[in-house]
């Protein structure tokens, strides 16, 4: 295993050391319990937005702490979900008074986790609500999944509801907010290759040296089938099928699209499969108004991408335009 | 071979479709010949700053494109030159009258075809400056290169003096503020891993299970030696002591520092080795005023890093802190 760390049991902490190094103006990093928090939390009259999860998906979730989009991030060991202590502890550092909003991929840690430390929560009358992701179209039920598993939506749901809460919107709204655009936004990925999870030294899954994976997991859980390497043109088909055949779109519509890296795919290739999305959603004539292109929910570093398309209307297209500052994602003031 | 490609041969013009589709609010791409160009070029009143080189190393240069960086960019095929005709129809293209600097990193293919479009531009009335980077302190001598390679350094100089130009800087001022920027800028790499060109099908070099090589360049020319892995806080030494030895810094310096990943290195491991330098340069009394964390200057795939310090004042932070618009470094408004 060649990876640039230390001992592999430090490897989280260390790595949220270096962030907080190199952003410690919009966050900090809080030990004992672990968690991400934005340099300014409580920010008052605000509800605080929390999400969390394994690591080993940066950017996500630390990198998406700051002003615009989250309050505070829970990072769990590699692919292991967090503690209910640090949730708990998250929500009390970023509740100004107006509650606190739980936005939670659906991994049956996650869930139970997150529940728990709603329940602590609310018996020190913090109002807690939580919205469960859960996008992905490759499969019903997965290895650590009841139900969809949580992907790319993630992203794109973190930063219009982000904002939603930086406008003062109150928890209710948001927690609707955030449901309305789980209901509207669908993935699915594809790998090219495992990734290697610290711990256990060796790959997670093994592919043959033409052969690919359809529908993927982000912690290299099965998707649905495997295949040989066909060009990039038809495995845009493929995604696009998979994610209209789930949530049909209809001429006229209007989208935000995700192309999404999974770590160790390079960036020529990520925008050369967005001309491909480009061009077939021209063809069908749902427009894309707004785009990603980068590594943004990856799985260390797997080569592989996901697609995740998020259909909107006027009020998101303002919400997403609103200035974010974090370490992944940054625009505006 | 894995990649999400069509033909090998295509993969660059079908990247740059898929960059024009996702940031054609700042950027557009002119074919025949080929080079990406800001949207609103010429800008009335401005200095066009112009760069290229070889595909493989994206964000840069392209996305490097808009509002506070590059005025336009030439692509040349994976790790192959741009062509005179890019450069100067480019350079045509940005020119408002105040001429156009060309930032070009030292390569012999770069350094002469940039040299051949600097004569036909002159030839037509446009002045051009040229400034050669040359960073790596890894080698002196090199595979494609006379002297020193162009790396990191390219980043930081073209974000620099992009901001510059944008400020209505002249064009011999902008030439000296990109040499002063490149003495004071040193930079070194490792390799965890080859890359693959697309065309070649086949790994470059290779490296055994367990070994790396220290000093890599960015089309996998050979650095200084192999070793095998080691922690991170030890190559993150080696590549600091490199750096240091090169060109020395002294107590209460004020530097900007890049921690740069090769196109398959995780975030997570980016921030740990980022983490370790703002250590060391903490016990050496040197600061890190501002830094940049993440995918840069890539080797397509290539897992491994690099490290670009550069020796900063106070205009250059300035400079440094003011808007950019592009699709790979973007901040302000």
């Amino acid at each position: 295993m060649k990876k640039f760390l230390n001992d592999p049991d430090d490897l989280v902490r260390e790595s949220l050391a270096g962030l907080e190094a190199a952003h410690g103006g919009i966050l900090r990093v809080q030990v004992d319990p672990l968690f991400v928090v934005r340099r300014d939390a409580p920010v008052p009259g605000k509800v605080g937005v929390v999400s969390g999860g394994g690591s080993g998906h940066e950017p996500m979730h630390g990198g998406f702490v700051g002003p615009g989009m989250l309050d505070a991030a829970c990072p769990g060991a590699i692919f292991t979900s967090p503690t209910p202590d640090q949730i708990e502890s998250a929500s009390r550092a970023v509740d100004s008074g107006k509650g606190v909003l739980h936005l939670v991929k659906n991994y049956t840690g996650d869930v139970l986790n997150f529940e728990t430390a709603r329940e602590l929560c609310e018996a020190q009358g913090i109002p807690v609500e939580a919205v469960l992701i859960d996008d992905d179209v490759a499969v019903k039920d997965s290895l650590y999944t009841a139900g969809r598993r949580g992907v790319g939506a993630t992203v794109l749901i973190e930063k219009i509801v982000g904002a939603a809460a930086e406008r003062g919107w109150l928890l209710p709204d948001l927690a609707a907010l955030a449901r309305a655009l789980n209901e509207e936004s669908r993935s699915i990925g594809i790998a090219l290759s495992s990734c290697v999870v610290p711990g256990a030294g060796k790959a997670t899954f093994n592919l043959g040296p033409e052969e690919i994976e359809l529908g993927i997991g982000i912690h290299g859980e099965p998707g649905r089938e495997r295949t040989a390497i066909k060009p990039a043109r038809e495995l845009v088909e493929y995604m696009i099928d998979a994610v209209f055949t789930d949530r049909p779109l209809n001429r006229g519509d209007e989208t935000i699209v995700m192309v999404n890296g999974m770590g160790g795919t390079p960036l020529i290739e990520l925008y050369l499969l967005f001309g491909e999305v480009q061009r077939i959603f021209r063809d069908r004539g749902v427009r894309i108004a707004r785009s990603l292109v980068g590594n943004y929910i990856t799985s260390l570093e797997m080569q592989g991408c996901s697609l995740t398309v998020l259909r909107c209307n006027g009020e998101t297209f303002r919400l997403w335009d609103d200035p974010v500052r974090t370490a992944g994602l940054r625009w505006g003031v």
